[in-house]
This record gives C-alpha cells, structure tokens and sequence, in this order.
C-alpha cells in the first residue's frame, strides 16, 4: 500500500464546495449536487502545498512514482503506465502540418488498452475498503482490465456483458478467471451491478447513474498521461486529441495538465479536443446546443468502444476548463487513421485512433492547432471487431504444382515471386 | 542515427578470433568458421573500455539509453523496450518457491512481443546500408515486427509465410502494408528469400542458414532485456528461464548478463535455463548428447512460435558460458502455466509462458533454483492460436424472457443470477 499519497477528499464536479471524505469512494455520483436530469460525478483533491516539484523533473516513468497525486495504490501493479511517446512522421506530413505529431502508445499496456492505468486506481480502492470483489458492466477492454487487476489482487470479479460479445473477447475475459454473465437488457444489467454491489459487497468499477459517473477514483489514474507527457516534451503540448466516449480519459488527462499548471510546472496548458464518431457525437451536441447533457441516436459505428449515447459532466468540463472543442469525424476518416498511423508502425483498434481521426477532421475542416500535437491512441489492433470478422483474405500462393513449368522449377518461381511482387504488391522489382 | 554506438567489429561464435569490419552486416553466417554441418552465426563487439559506468545507475528505461552497447541505431524507435518487471506471487506460490519470482512482460511491446527489440536492430541496420527493403520469413510475431519497423522507416517489406496462417496473422501482417507471399516449401521459402536479398537488394531479418544463425545484430536488441532486468533488481538474478526456439532470445539475454559481469555492474552472473517443449527440445537433446547441434522429430505441440526442430550454436554457448541448463515442459505443464500466468493479471501465449512452464518443470524435477528467478514472458494472449479456433464458449446468459416466472422480474433475475455465480463460478454468494 503506497502512504504517500497526498489525496485529500472528494469533490462534486457539480458544485466544487460540495466535498466528501475520501472513503468510502463515493460510487452514486454525488449525492447532493446530482438531479433526476443530470448525475455529477466526483473527483478526488490533494494537498497540492506539499507536492515536491522534483517529482516532474526527469522523465523516469513507472506508474507508482505518481503516488502523491493518486488516490492511495494498493501493491497490485502489473507494469501499467510508461507508454512511449512517438513522433510519427507518417501522420504529420500525411495531413501536410509544419508541427510535430506525437502519438502517445496506450496499447503497451498490461492488458493492451489505456484502461488499465484506470483499473489500479479502482481495483487499489476495492482493495481498501475490503470489497469482496469487483463488479463491472463491460464487453470488451474495460472489463478485462478490470478482470486482470481483481486477479492480481485476489479478488474475484464479475462481468457483465451484453449477449453475443465476440469469441475472442469472451476468452480475453476468461482468461483472468471472471465469473462472466451474459444479460441482454442495458437497465437490467444495471440493476444487477447494483444488487452485486449492495448485497454482494462487491466494488463497482463500472457506472451506478444514468448519466455516467464512473468511479471517482478512476480518472485519477488517467492523469499520468499528461505527467509522462510533459516530463518527456519539457513543456505543455499545444493540443490533445483524444478519443472519447464517456470522457474519463479525456477529463483526466486534462486534470493532470491543470494540475501542472497550477504546481507551476508547465507554462500554459493545452487544448483538450473530444473526438467521437459523427455517427454519435454526444459530447459535440451538448456544446452546440449549450445543453449540461445531450443524448443522441444510436447510430451505427465501428468506434464501438467509444459509442456512448449521452455525454457526460466530465467531457463538457474538460472542453470549457481548456478551451477545447469537440470534434466528430466520418467512419471515413476513422478507416484513413488506422490505415495512416499503422503505416507508420503502430496498429491500433478503431475507436483507438479516434484522436488521429479527429486530427483529420479538424484539418479536413481548416481549422489551426497548435503544436506539438499529441494524439492518444488508446487500444490494440488485436481487439478490433475486425479483426476477428473480416473474411479470410488468404495472400497470394506459390506451391511445388506451380514450378511444374518447362522452365527450371526455382526460375519459373522466381518469376511467380516478381510477378506477384509487381503487379499485386506495386513493388518495383 | 545514433553517433555513440560503441560498437567495433563483427567475431563469430565459432572462433572468436575470427572477426570482421562492424559493416556490412554477416548475414549468411560467418564465411570462415562455418562448415556444411555447422554454420556458426557471428555477434558484435564493443569498446567496453570506453563504456560509462554511470549508464547502469538509474533505472530511467528507454531503449535508445543503450545505444552505447548497441549497434548504431536509426531513429525509428516505436517504444521498444522498458517492459516491467513484476513479481508474481501467484506463482511463487503456487510453486512453494521460498524466493521471489519475477515475470519481464514483453508483451508490453509495440506488436506485443519481445521481437520489437531484435527488429529494432535489424531494420536500423537496413536503413544504415541503403536497403531497398526488408524481407523475412516468418509467420508470426517476428515477421509482424519486422513489417512494422520497415513501415516505420518508410521501407517496404516482403513477409514469406507458410500457407495456412490464420486469418488474424494475415491481418497483422497486411496492417503495416507488408507485401505477404505463401510459399509452401521450407526450402523454397529460403531459396526465394536468398533471391530477394541478392537480386533485389532487400536486407535481411531471418537466418539464410540450414542451422539457423539469423541476423548478426538482432540478439543485441535482448540484451537490453538484461540492462533492464539488473537496474530494477540492483544486482543479479539467480536464474533466468527463457523460452527458447532458435535460442536468439536466450543467447541475447545472457550475452547482457555476461557484459554487466564483465564490467563490474554485477557480481557474479544467473544461471541461464533454455525452455523447451518437450515435444522438440532440440537443445537439450544437443546438450545431453553432447553434440554441437541436434536434429528432432517435428512433434506437436502448442508452443508454435519455438517449436524449432534443429538446436542452434548460440544456445549451447549460453547454456555452457552461463553454467546453465535445457529443461523440457511437458504440454500439460505449459498449459498450467498459462493459466497461473493469467490468473496473477498477464495473458501471454502458450510460446509466451514457456519460461514459467520450463520454470514448473524444474521444479517438478526437485530441481533447487537459485533465486532471486526472472521468467521472461514474450507474447500476448491475443496471438495464441487457440485464441482464434477455440469453439465459441457463450456465457450463461439471462435474457427477458427468462423473468416471467410467478415471482417479480426483478426478483427471478436476482435469483437467476446468484445461482449462475455460485453453481457455474462457485463464488460464495
């Protein structure tokens, strides 16, 4: 257990003189500022006086070096956090931009995704507070997370998903020994959380609200983005594309540029820019219509981590505390981000290039941004619906029945070889 | 490009006397020391008098912080490296070890394996000779990581596969545009990849040698796995247990060993132990044999990405240099140790766990093991096999239709729920 953990209290987002202790984790939103129309969630404060600035002066990144600024961790690390920070030229002089383009690799993580700098924040508090499990409504990246760190822990965990989530992610879950129940209805599910954690004593690590709250602790974990970030750049970025469905990750990695700010270690902060599926795009509709909470048609998309229907507190925080924005971008131009930012070395899922996508559609639009730009990219290739759909696209062929040729048999290969090089890979041979 | 690079000249592991010029690189093993039997690989040296002893102090991890003992590195880092080390009870104890045991999780890595650190080595030394390409063949992590790297330095690379790789292999390597060709003769892939080096002028990432000898530069990516490994634990483990194929990995790993040894940055130097399955375990044949290399049968067996046929020279040495030994898992042992792996938070490969299997299997032996005990873990979960042809396995699911029994909806799914949990996943609830 870390003791050097500076937190202090929780915070409504709804009103900030509105505070709780710091335990229990408040995991209903809170409960005083929230209304039947719009749930606050809260977030925890630190006694930033005793903050040693030392802490932001080399760049040695492991997650538990940013204890002081984190809710107390429990010693279940499984090596989350210290993701590299990749300039990607392929990305830059793609979209012509005379500023770096920097992508920070989420996917190097313990279980491949940026939840999990999330899920040691919020497995740490089921830790403390003697759950006898975790309980999560998940299909996919949230719940193995979560999955992964109950088992580090000893806890047992129980997931809920929805019916006819993928073979594969069946197994990702299953491997870290979650109890994993299908329920085919969005509010049933929601019920049954409530009960496992109100007469199971188990730990939610997944929203109780309508409109999402999450855990409070969990956005926490997401600000050691922004901390790696500036202790590798040695400044604030100038703006931060990230891919956003409930906006924990984009509200936390904002509260840590805030917070360098504040502390004085970054002159200026940068621009937190929202990017979701135009198909969807709750967040971008609040802000154009000036509403607390929009909810939007559940279009299709294949950003399907991140196809949330109704916006949060959180993401419109972190767009007016920033003067950011939201922007949305086409199914288009989400295909053109994965093609271009594997191009350049790095395979992510769809809803994990949604930043790159959205820094396509800002360009697409005309708009300026800043640099140095950094997109987070926030999941494997591996987990992508593709990936395990796509109709099987076996590559061309060469077998011994081929040489059968007046030629030579390795001449007549090597002529098959050129020729497929040439005329179906365009390759100058 | 990296100016410190202290590297000096190419010395085969046949004769060390025998050395080349540093470039260009020996890729057809070395020309002196081989005969028809035996092909002897060859590795790099260093001016380790020149060598800052302040480089091993701190554990600040990047990859490119090794570039002294390394061979000159292009700028096309991806963030290879600085995977964590973390002690795993789950297996410490399900071993009743009375030492701590580590796992290095190099699924942390940019295509999820511990190949990133040999590409990087390998396509640097590409770049640095004008290579009009890469070309490799492979039909999994090492060709992916290779295609990514090319992709990251703006280079094509042809991937030669056998035919028949899964549908989610061919997706991994498409990602990064390699251009992929099956070829279904062992033979003929070689010979075609001998014409696409000399003819074409592409560099290769794969061995050219009936006994495999692979690329000069690539085992000195692995050594920064023991760089790593030591400025975490501050001294030197006991015994390292590597699964082993071409032994690459494992000649790496121990030639790092050997030069913080060497240096005085550690007293004494761990025990190397070569993990086989069973199935194959050409090197402890070789070693039990007391032959230079060893041929097996091509039995099954799940560890499909070290499941080589024919021992190979750098194994020996590592085994002989380090005071090691060759230990073969049975495939019982190496599913057990996947599933503990997992169940301590890390989802690896069935390949992946062959340390932790190999591990087992000492231990089952009444082996004693020398602690502090380092398994290094290669590869995620995501590529197993099974994970994309096991059977479809739906978890028990509630649906609508299951609530309309006399009692209230919510009542039934309640009930419903807590038999699933207790009869299916015998949680006490």
């Amino acid at each position: 257990m870390s003791e050097d953990s500076l937190a202090e209290a929780q915070q409504s987002l709804g009103n900030p003189e509105t505070t709780y202790p710091l335990w229990p984790p408040q995991t209903l939103g809170c409960p005083e500022t929230s209304t039947e129309e719009v749930q606050y969630p809260l977030e925890v404060t630190y006694d930033y006086e005793s903050v040693d600035r030392g802490l932001f002066e080399s760049e040695l990144t492991k997650f538990d070096r940013w204890s002081p600024l984190l809710p107390p961790l429990a010693d279940i690390g499984l090596g989350e956090g210290q993701t590299p920070l990749i300039e990607m030229p392929s990305i830059g002089d793609w979209l012509d931009l005379d500023t770096p383009v920097f992508v920070k690799d989420e996917s190097q993580n313990p279980t491949w995704s940026h939840k999990d700098r999330l899920n040691r924040c919020v497995v740490s508090a089921a830790v403390q507070t003697d759950a006898r499990g975790l309980v999560v409504s998940s299909s996919g990246n949230h719940g193995a997370s979560t999955a992964a760190y109950a088992a580090r822990a000893g806890l047992p965990c129980i997931v809920l998903t929805a019916p006819e989530t993928p073979p594969a992610v069946q197994r990702f879950l299953r491997t870290y020994d979650a109890a994993v129940i299908a329920i085919d209805d969005w509010h049933h599910r929601q019920e049954t959380l409530d009960l496992i954690t109100e007469r199971l004593g188990y730990h939610p690590a997944s929203t109780r609200t309508a409109i999402h709250t999450g855990h409070p602790f969990g956005p926490e974990g997401y600000k050691t983005i922004a901390y790696e970030i500036v202790t590798h750049l040695n400044r604030s970025p100038g703006t931060v594309f990230v891919p956003t469905g409930h906006a924990e990750l984009l509200y936390g990695v904002w509260k840590g540029f805030r917070e360098l700010g504040d502390l004085g270690v970054i002159e200026g902060t940068p621009r937190m820019i929202a990017c979701e599926p135009a198909a969807r795009g709750p967040l971008a509709t609040a802000l154009e219509t000036d509403r607390e909470i929009a909810t939007v048609k559940a279009n299709p998309t294949t950003a399907s981590a991140i196809k949330t229907q109704t916006s949060t507190v959180r993401g419109r925080r972190a767009i007016e505390e920033s003067d950011g924005a939201a922007w949305t971008f086409t199914e288009e131009q989400l295909s053109a981000a994965q093609t271009r930012t594997a191009r350049g070395g790095l395979w992510q899922e769809h809803s994990g290039v949604a930043g790159i996508a959205g820094l396509l559609a800002a360009i697409d639009a005309g708009q300026t941004v800043d640099g140095p730009i950094v997109c987070l990219a926030t999941s494997s290739g591996f987990k992508d619906g593709e990936t395990w759909t796509a109709p099987r696209v076996d590559p061309p062929s060469i077998s011994e029945s081929d040489s059968n040729s007046s030629q030579a048999p390795m001449t007549a290969r090597w002529a098959a070889v050129r020729e497929i090089l040439s005329t179906q890979y365009g390759l100058d041979v």
